[in-house]
């Protein structure tokens, strides 16, 4: 057991302070990263908040880890000492279950998944998790992804959610030459779900509510990019995409978004919005459209969209921050104030 | 132009009544034929009475049409006199979008599909479209389809439009062997879903308010048999099916049948229901799970559904009624009194 510096949200209500944590002992198939960066996720805003109920506190946010390896355990065999290496959304599953075995740690259905921080290691002691916002932790290597080389640390931190969960949708519903791809919100998620689509080969669009971010949104590869608060938007895109990648949050008119749908179009959704969403099964029946969701992806496929990020040069822009600022970047976040993505350099906590 | 005997409500407020409609001259790629039997839809109460709106009157309803051809045009090439055919719900479509070109007439974006009844010739003379609820029907052959020689026609014609519409979906979203399907409600869908997946080799369950038709759905080839009436019953079958289609018009707790899917599980919806639906996006995020429609089919589909029904001797569970009894027989579809089709004997209209 082992004390490490951090930043922790102590109750619901309470701002962000720095800490100290305990970290568990390395074990056999354990590795110990020195955490260099970690992202600043819209959903830690949630957590730290417990927006979503069930939240544990002290709460350490943060499951876009970037850092390098510091001690393994003995039956490590996927990495060393010096790596470069990144932890996402999950440290644990059951390992055993249908979609575990398929690499689909995501959606484990033998217990569910361990969340990076605000959860409980179900599977091995019972402990809390704790998140990012810290100096080290301490992962089974499974849940361990490498960064190659070509990518700098602080662009690759926020690809471990934000990259993987634009990602993993864009490979599901077959993004590519030929394919139709609208990215709803130009933010943390939606930037990169553009650099993706378009480095996939896609034709991709932004709607964004306001054309405030189309000069950005060019410059990382959008072939079109609509204002949503313009009625004409939708008139105009009448049947346009395959696919719709949802990023953002706010309550949206789904019928009008299914409109934008070819035959066998799909619209997902990446975030959870606050409410419930309503739609007419008409709007889905007149094209066999479709409404889905995705989380985050498997482990297999973080490593993936790793490698595909450094072969085509995609990382995050970010904006590098210290400890003492988080609680005003997360304020940031909320008014939208930030390109794109806040990243702690976490030799400041 | 010739006259011919038909039933029709003459307005949305008023009984079906014994009438002559006027059928266009046979013109150069048109199929005259003399219908034998036509299949009640609940879609036709739906119109008849005007739920939907749009509707124009007076209106003969009937998209489940079986006869023989009577005369053919000179440019015809696929039917000659005496051939056994059938009529769905389309009689016209733009046939040159994306869609009529990959035989999805059904989903045609170039000015939409005309639909057997109810609707206006848009493509050719703009003139009222009238039902299969009359003694012949004039429509382009690209519209009819060949009735295989091991149905009968009354079998054969719910096929037009309840076979096809619980085909497509399973065809489409790859129902075989290994896959587990599930069929909720067990009427005049439902039962030809259950047949029909059976036939493609998938496990079967129907979900059923009640178990007053589990023998009648073990004997079609359900696998299982559920009531949807006890809460166990969603406990019980947690994560279960890969497809589920909804065969009912009545208000379904999304949430809960989403629980129901694996992992990249769909909800397809057949029918549309009078209210928006509602469901959270945690439900499909948690385990990539979609919701879609499917309406009917395309024309090719329509004869691969058929030639595959005469294939497995899979026809609809039918009850053969004379013109008189029509508005009877459309209380009792209401009353969920029939099993599980009611087929119009259009010699006695």
């Amino acid at each position: 057991m082992s004390h490490v510096r951090a930043y922790a949200a102590p109750s619901a209500r309470a701002p962000l302070e720095r800490t100290t944590i305990e970290r568990r002992p390395v074990g056999e198939h354990d590795v110990l990263i020195e955490i260099k960066y970690t992202g600043i996720c819209h959903t830690d805003i949630h957590q730290a908040r417990d927006e979503w109920g069930r939240g544990t506190f002290p709460m350490v946010p943060g499951h876009e880890i970037a850092g390098v390896v510091a001690a393994v355990g003995s039956g490590v065999t996927r990495y060393q000492v010096g790596d470069r290496v990144g932890v996402g959304c999950m440290v644990g599953s059951c390992r055993q279950c249908e979609n575990c075995k398929k690499g689909l740690e995501v959606y484990c259905t033998g217990g569910g998944l361990v969340g990076t921080y605000g959860d409980t290691e179900r599977y091995t002691d019972g402990a809390p998790t704790y998140g990012g916002y810290s100096t080290h932790i301490v992962v089974d290597e499974h849940f361990v992804l490498r960064i190659p080389d070509a990518l700098s640390l602080e662009q690759a931190a926020p690809l471990l959610c934000a990259g993987i969960t634009t990602y993993s949708p864009l490979r599901h519903w077959h993004a590519g030459p030929g394919k139709k791809i609208a990215v709803v919100g130009m933010g943390g998620l939606g930037h990169l779900g553009v650099k993706l689509a378009h480095a996939l080969g896609a034709e991709v669009t932004v709607l964004s509510q306001s054309l405030g971010k189309k000069d950005d949104g060019l410059r990382m590869g959008a072939d079109h990019y609509y204002a949503t608060s313009d009625p004409g938007t939708f008139e105009a895109l009448n049947g346009a995409f395959d696919l719709i990648l949802c990023t953002v949050s706010a309550p949206l008119n789904v019928d009008a978004y299914l409109s934008l749908l070819r035959a066998d179009g799909t619209l997902v959704y990446l975030g959870i919005p606050d409410e419930a969403i309503s739609l007419g099964v008409f709007s889905l029946i007149m094209g066999r459209k479709s409404i889905s969701g995705s989380g985050i992806g498997g482990i297999p496929e973080t490593q993936e969209m790793l490698n595909f990020c450094a072969e085509y040069g995609i990382g995050a822009d970010v904006e590098i921050i210290s400890g003492d600022q988080i609680n005003d970047a997360y304020e940031r976040v909320l008014r939208s104030d930030v390109r794109y993505r806040f990243v702690i350099d976490n030799s400041t906590l």
